[in-house]
């Protein structure tokens, strides 16, 4: 299993995606050859246009609670109310910074609403619904298309409440393990090793981001060499990897 | 730049470390070619064993609030003890878990101390005491024997605020970008990126766990296709990635 390497690749060539574009098979087209045991790992971005979750920010009417909020942070009132909206729960609120829970569980700066790369300047691009399920269609839509079985990633950027800079995390995922748990297992001198459930699919996210470059836009990469984590099923996706929020001690 | 492809490929044949080795050079000889703009991801553990930051627990005296904080927590009298000595704060002491500021400014579980793969049921490993400066003497060793101009991480397994298992991060780097700041440039529409910081060392730590199996101990890595974060100097190391405590919003 050691002398495994690891390769990632940007698929390039991939046109600017609207909604109701077939990404997949858009991705599937371009990714050039796929083998059993590649991961996909495609970029948010891509994902939420093609789910058409564009939404333009003077549609939005503002309650007062986020008129109020958009005060307090120098924000935008329209943008904070879409945040809102997103969000189960607003888990700081200060010095211009707002981090929520989103509906689905994330935690993060603006419930993951971005206004870079929408083209448009007063559009902002909301996260998928379900980025689980997004990952599993494409999975079955690219793995179709390639013939092979394939793991798919869905990643974004997200900070980190302690280091600065942002890294690429899954906020879905298909196909992958995306926790390898090790607890129970022995080390290399027989050991118990006693806390080491490895966040795999937020690694080769992270892997992935190191063949991007944020200013030419690469929406795709594969990664080859993880075969050992690559399943039959779909899998638990992403949500394995959000701490409940009762074992949370940081909110 | 983004037809660079990244290759991640496991060190192996390196032999259980002890304190005094020359750790750089055991690595350069098992490493294969290096070409300039190589990373070499190496572990902490080798790092800090080749350091002789290995303690027997016997040998710790546990002061009255070591003792209370490892009575509350669960937890061994000896070791709390020893995190408190490496510790600047405690962050979190609860539910059995505790969440420390390193004397480094690391934030992160039981100050980065480790009683697996040790080698000895008695003792555990400190993380190094200067991980930076660690990076730059590795950077020297291993660049030298190779003739290359390469970067090096120091990296070990962090768990995160909010989501469950433990990605690898950079705790030291050097001749590395730690951190590839896109802020005021533009993105591919023209747009100015508002907040984009990319965690690099961070993500290359990441990858490098890819190649890695937790029973087998890889200690080193090389990852190759980052040349344009390879810099001619040591730089500001990973030290620029931990976040002022002034602007952390979750202490």
């Amino acid at each position: 299993m050691t002398g495994t390497e690891v390769r990632v690749r940007p698929v390039v060539g991939i046109p600017e995606i609207a909604a109701g574009d077939p990404l997949g098979k858009l991705i599937a087209a371009r990714a050039g050859a796929l083998a059993d045991g590649d991961v996909v790992v495609v970029s948010q971005k891509v994902v939420s246009k093609a789910e058409g979750r564009t939404r333009r920010l003077s549609g939005v009417i503002p309650t007062a609670e986020a008129s109020k909020l958009a005060r307090i942070l120098g924000k935008e009132p329209n943008l904070v109310q879409l945040i809102l909206e997103e969000s189960a729960e607003v888990v700081r609120a200060e010095r211009g910074v707002l981090i929520v829970e989103t509906n689905h569980g994330l935690v993060c700066a603006n419930a993951g609403i971005d206004s870079s790369n929408v083209g448009d300047a007063g559009s902002v691009l909301l996260l998928p619904e379900d980025p689980d399920a997004s990952a599993r269609r494409l999975r079955g839509e690219i793995g179709g298309v390639a013939g092979a079985r394939i793991g798919v990633v869905i990643a974004d950027s997200f900070g980190r409440a302690w280091r600065i800079g942002q890294a690429e995390i899954a906020i879905g995922c298909a196909g992958l393990v995306p926790i390898d748990d090790w607890r129970g297992r022995e080390d290399a001198t027989g050991r118990e090793l006693m806390a080491t459930q490895i966040a795999i699919a937020d690694e080769a996210a992270a892997a992935a981001d190191l063949v991007r470059d944020k200013a030419a836009a690469v929406p795709a990469v594969v990664v080859g060499g993880l075969s050992r984590w690559v399943t039959d099923e779909d899998g638990p996706g992403a949500a394995a990897i959000r701490r409940p929020r009762e074992d949370d001690l940081f909110r």
